[in-house]
């Protein structure tokens, strides 16, 4: 379990990060993000979260993620380990990442 | 701010809405998308949250949102006033919405 704190104009990069794949890759790729991130990912400077989901239809794969800075985003794209991960994903899915900021958040009072 | 709690199999739909469009409507996209959410959706049975994000090159939208269960986000968009929001959304952006469930989290330790 994770609580993560979605907060407007918090001073950290939100990663959201899309795999669409096919139902056979689904669970192989969904391996290949947990396995790096536990291993490697979660210990580069500057992770705060990482929350991966996928739909029932075994065709998505989103990880919402919390950086401390883009920069440690982009630091870790150029680490070694990570872009041997991220290649290797490549080849299973489309790789549709982008950087956000929190405009505003609603929570059911 | 919102403390958002994402918990693998969690008894909640997360629903991962991407809208795509120009940097023109974004600004106007964003203010249907508050507004909507503030004055009605949130009141919706069902509705835990909404997050929304955007990008700085004007392009995208995210809205991070959980409903209790896939059937109280069905009986939103079939929700009149909703409808009519989403239909005019749908003028202005490329509407990307699926629903997920949580398969892991990671924490900064």
């Amino acid at each position: 379990m994770a609580v993560v704190t979605i907060e407007a104009g918090a001073p950290c990069a939100t990663l959201i990060n899309t795999f669409t794949t096919t139902p056979e890759n689904q669970q192989h790729i969904l391996d290949i993000l947990l396995e790096a991130t536990e291993k490697h990912i979660a210990q580069l400077p500057g992770f705060i979260c990482a929350n991966f989901h996928k739909t029932s239809d075994g065709t998505r794969i989103v990880n919402y993620a919390q950086w401390k800075t883009k920069q440690d985003h982009l630091n870790m794209l150029s680490d070694p380990v990570a872009a041997r991960h991220i290649s290797e994903l490549r080849q299973l899915a489309a790789v549709d990442a982008h950087i956000y900021e929190v405009v505003r958040t609603f929570a059911a009072t």
